[in-house]
């Protein structure tokens, strides 16, 4: 085994540096090679100084994953960057499934290590308190690889368990009917009333955060790195802060 | 405004210091008094060293989010330490409710801030691969606060909706009945085949993980601090690892 062929699966966080963890940094700081999409490299500033830089662009997830196993199976230390957690949303199933469908015989040589990261929705969740401290679904809106039907359904299942919803890819450059369909079905099920949170960049620089509700929630100006938090039934506001309690007033403990 | 009238509300992570976030870290050696459960202050090791240690046992929540409010007030810098993430299942939120439902008038002069931190889940999803890489649901068997029937309804939708899942407080001490249930709900909607993760101790002495099946899985030797991922359709194994894909075969990037 050469210790070389190694392959770094990270999740990089919401993107400021105060939230990447020791692990992913020791990962890093070990790495020759690094792989992801430009924004996401950027984000890690000095951390990618005196490494190699393949910036890939977005969408083109399976060029990239392979371009970071051949790289590992060269020999060179790679990190392959996700913003958030990389399992969620992110590259690492993108490696299991090359390694699953298309595997060159060299890949078989890389050790792989998965470090997991904060994803946005938890980010996001901190900012204004604790909107998803109860059971929640989190879906993607993106139909490229999922059939709509099947998102539109679990939409609705989210709406009939009073889940709160992390959406990720909740819009993007070519479409916003799908919030405004989420929107919709939630609304069957919840109040206008219910809390909604839209983050966008969240840590990042230009961190906006609004909290609206599922009425008025607008997808209009929103965009493609925006992430959006509906809360559930009973996910109400106390000042600055929107949270979710942890059960329901039916239950003894919490009775008024 | 005393600038020692500060309330941080930590997610520590799943154990492991090497996941602690640098903003948690920094945040942890600005207080001088930490409230949690015995167990995870005792996982932050060092950083506690010097600090008044304010240790509260499970299931006494209020009293702990209550007590970290009155130490604040009182100008003492405090963090109140959840495992995981603050926000999913942990000590966020009862600071919320006790603001909303119990406030007292010297709370009002608390800054607090949320750090979130990686929860089990996806310390656990990393370890095996990328098990909750689509659409998921986090879900809670327990049924101290939320009322079974409730429960039992959204561990059915996620089978409807071929949610991969997540499941805390899988089972307890009391209890292992709840988790059985979702075994034979998710079986209605899933092959026995289908890849199921129990882990323990994630990132922590004593670390345990097994991959199974759903037809397999025992809950009989699970304890409390056990969290089971339970796969969607797509889930599946390739050499050690287990990974859900990013959609679904009938799309066309992914058809073989």
């Amino acid at each position: 085994m050469n210790p070389n062929q190694r392959l770094y699966i990270i999740g990089a966080g919401p993107g400021g540096l105060e939230h990447l963890s020791p692990a992913a940094h020791a990962a890093l700081q070990s790495c020759t090679d690094l792989a992801g999409h430009g924004l996401y490299l950027n984000l890690l500033g000095p951390l990618t100084e005196g490494k190699i830089r393949h910036k890939t662009p977005m969408g083109e997830e399976l060029a990239r994953g392979t371009l970071a196993l051949d790289l590992a199976a060269s020999g060179r230390i790679t990190a392959l960057i996700s913003s958030g957690d990389a399992g969620i949303y992110g590259m690492a199933t993108v490696v299991f499934e090359l390694l699953a469908r298309k595997p060159k015989p060299e890949w078989a040589e890389v050790t792989i290590e998965v470090i997991p990261g904060i994803s946005a929705m938890q980010a996001a969740a901190a900012r204004v308190g604790a909107p998803l401290a109860h059971d929640f679904c989190v879906i993607s809106l993106s139909d490229l690889l999922t059939p709509w039907e099947l998102i539109a359904k679990r939409i609705d299942l989210a709406g009939q368990g009073d889940f709160a919803v992390a959406f990720y890819n909740a819009v993007s450059n070519k479409r916003s009917w799908q919030l405004l369909e989420a929107q919709k079905t939630l609304l069957r099920y919840r109040q206008p009333e219910t809390p909604v949170i839209v983050a966008f960049n969240v840590t990042r620089k230009g961190e906006q955060i609004t909290v609206t509700t599922l009425g008025e929630l607008d997808p209009e100006p929103l965009n493609m790195l925006s992430l959006v938090l509906v809360g559930n039934s009973e996910t109400r506001r106390v000042g600055p802060w929107v949270y979710t309690p942890r059960g329901y007033h039916t239950k003894p403990e919490l009775a008024d």
